[in-house]
């Protein structure tokens, strides 16, 4: 494992060389919370398993964490309703765009994995099983809060108001699910329960926090407690491997070698097995809907410390 | 790492439950040539870094290596033409299944990556490029030959003249592919050198030696000469990852945590980074056309060994 | 022309014929109250263009003629925006089922035709237009009892309610749709239209009276006032032939020549133009989604009465 | 039916018209012989049921018919195999573009109509069923001639060689269906037979007089002998009017409201039933490959004639 120090270096220095960039991406537009980020913040925050952090540029800033909520969710659900959850999702690629209906056309409405929209909205949707929307989402972050070890994570309920009057999309997907009785709840129940999620506003260090019960077998560096079985954090690894960035999926294994989940806030969090959690922050996407430098910047830190997962 | 003689009484047993198992899955049975293959046999080998070998069952027994051929073309093909090749083929997963040729029409017939059908015929055409189909097959062999370090392999000339005779499906894609300009010599030379290099015939033995440069940062740990650089080892890794296995590929991560590539043979090639090589064969295929025994036998070996890239 | 005389010869003998056989199709049940329907309920009625009426068995009796609304609703949207309406839904046959999303995803969320469910939801957008639901419906409902000169149609409230009740898949076009800004008034608004007016309930006799404006050149042949002009008429018809019996449209055109369009309450309009305005009732349907029995005795008087408009 | 005159005045304004108009559309260019057509070229001409010809501008000029020859290949094969054809081949329109290969993954092989390139191939397999190509192609050829009543009718050897070199999308096509044994005989055979007759060259007045059995009930209105029954005659009218204009067919019906039949050499075939046959030529061709200014005479010939089957 490389040591603290270097770490810290090769944090510092990405998130210098990142700054400069003249290439960002594009913003996502769809909601005016959204389209006003300054697509010139840059965050960057890695905690080794020892606890030890590094931290560059925004990464104290909270953003909305969109689709990166999905980790959260999943794990959550998996804990609910263990391997029966299977049977309203699926694990696999999906081979199209985040937003995609036709694959719940071809395969009778069941969403092909936790990480699209559709798949997404399905965990949801056993998360709120017979509880009302502000438990589930009481729920929900409460459980972003324990894994981050941060009580101060909020909802911005600014962001979860907009995607709610503009969500038209994923009111399709959740409407198409509900007429194969893929969904349960009522629809507006399980899409107020996802928007609200979706919302969560973390900060880089926030995030990275969260995500090392995945680099860490299951458990939290810090108590010790297990949060889900060593097995199921490989599997959530493995799925955020093979879906964690819609279309751009193998892209980012190529590319990075390294579990991450990406959302179109701009965020990707990251998980280097045994060695790292990981949260980085850019507003500007790629053509596929994930941060451009945020996997740019990724792809340096993990050749930079050796940390691909494929060899 | 797990000692050797822990490797080799894991083989062994492994090898003693699959034999015993009844599911066996469904042997291929579009040509002959594969429906004759006895579903009782199994192999599995496993070379680790060290060069020990743990061998158990049919693992002598040369067999049908068919798709898993597409490693060795793909490691051929980015030799000689770099990144270019990734004009000609895509490396995001397919979401469909092996021999689809819906994507095609939506992505103006470029494939999704090298190991769908599509795909591993466009990487053929690099290969071929400017040779005659002769030639071209002679260097794909001498390679496999190489990196196995076995000059006894060959290929089994009824298996691919029977694939010649009844491969329309793979006709209509390479056809496809050529209106698009995507391949660039004579379609029937194209398909003559894919049809022979998937009827290469190996054993577990002869395959799991071939996989080491893989597993190996990129060098053949027998001579220290390096095959492909480290970064092209890992980036070939990624790509068994989340394309290995068609629309099995998910599957195959969440349950065994390694890259892997499977043929309908009924073999699979699956690389432990830094740890071993493995490759076994069971000729019964699952729905997705994957070794059903080969699958649950690695998912055993790689939870007792530990050797799960995720954590 | 045929004389009247032999006309309703034509129309009781297809009908007796129509209530004795076994092959019945199944009965739509995704709502109680279509599911209740006896499927040995038959009813015939033709009128031509002299007025002249050709009735048989429960031609009298009102059902939900669900789709067969969509004629009257594009026929009033045609009058309100003209050519203007062709921006918001095309005029090509499907080739999928009437609820199909894929088509949307495809082309930017315009459906392909009036006919289709996704089709006839953006005609209702454009009827709804700067208005609330109750006086578009109170529109819609106007123009059915004009054209069909009987103040006594009414819409069945249970079915509607049902409809709306269950109507996911309508919601999931229909929000499909307003992502991409084909429909402008609230989705709610506009399914609720659209639930109502597929919920009028009519007659045969009724519904034959109806059509008789796209029989006789875009007038009322009562009044002999012009409903729509004679080219918009030719035009209304030529959509009906090509769209209306959604992925069942060619072998409708096929067997019956005529222009019509069905309900998944089991009736069919059926137009021949110059000459008669066919309703036909049976509630069995078949895979395509159209009344099995309703095309077999419209093939029927078709041939016998020499009517198709293909010679 | 309106007199020989007023037709013969209508033709001659029609083309002279057409002449003059700027927007030709773009002529095909995937072959050399297709690209080099003026696309000033115009010509049009009618024959009545009574033998009266109407012709003006480039009528007795020989282009290449293309897909019209579908017509003549339908209506063999169905002399040959009767409805069995209908096992091979559907009849609904196809919602998507004449070369297609994804309706037929979705489809199990089996093309949607005999209009679409892939059903003209099974088509063309029915007829060489049991022959040799020089055979198969000798009898198209001959029943081409027979109908237009025209020895001189041939074949441009060099417009069927050119699409057999370049013809890759058509043997995807073919493969396809090979692979799903909707194809019977040797896949260069019916891939031979079928560019060799969409190489038939005919000039307006030939096609127009070929089309008059099909305006006709089915018999050569010069020798009175039946070519096919009344009600077949009928249905292969209503397939032209539902599928004859790949996915242009819906407009053509909205805008001509006639069966019709298009090529890409710029040529349509459209039938009036019981009152004419017409045939016209103008090489620039729309988005959906039909004739664009093929279409517009069309229509305006129809209108002024009163010819639309749509009332």
């Amino acid at each position: 494992m490389p040591s603290a120090p270097n770490l810290q270096e090769a944090v510092a220095e990405i998130a210098a060389e990142m700054r400069d960039r003249p290439d960002r991406g594009d913003v996502a537009t769809y909601i005016p919370e959204l389209a006003k980020i300054d697509p010139a913040r840059f965050g960057l925050c890695v905690v080794d398993t020892t606890g030890a952090v590094a931290a560059a540029g925004d990464a104290e800033e909270p953003f909305s964490i969109q689709s990166i909520s999905k980790v959260f969710t999943l794990t959550l659900a998996l804990g609910m309703s263990g391997d029966r959850l299977w049977s309203r999702v699926g694990r696999e690629p999906s081979g199209s765009a985040f937003n995609s209906i036709v694959q719940l056309e071809h395969e009778r409405g069941v969403p092909r994995n936790p990480f699209i929209n559709a798949g997404a909205i399905a965990v949801t949707d056993v998360i709120l099983s017979g509880h009302q929307p502000r438990e589930a989402l009481g729920e929900i972050l409460r459980f972003v809060r324990f894994v981050s070890d941060d009580e101060s994570i909020t909802i911005d309920k600014a962001v979860a108001a907009s995607e709610q009057r503009t969500g038209f999309r994923n009111a399709a997907l959740a409407n198409y699910m509900k007429s194969f009785g893929v969904l349960q709840n009522p629809v507006d129940y399980t899409l107020g329960v996802y928007f609200h999620h979706c919302a969560i506003a973390m900060s880089c260090r926030q995030l990275a926090m969260a995500g090392r019960f995945l680099a860490h077998e299951g458990r939290s560096p810090t108590t010790g407690l297990s949060v889900v079985s060593p097995q199921r954090a490989r599997r959530i690894n493995a799925i955020m491997l093979t879906c964690g960035h819609y279309d751009g999926s193998g892209e980012f294994a190529y590319r990075v070698g390294l579990p991450g989940k990406s959302g179109v806030g701009g965020g990707i969090l990251a998980i280097a097995p045994g060695k790292a959690s990981i949260a980085v922050w850019s507003p500007g996407l790629d053509a596929a809907g994930n941060s451009h430098l945020g996997r740019i910047a990724l792809e340096k830190l993990s050749r930079r410390m050796g940390w691909s997962i494929f060899g």
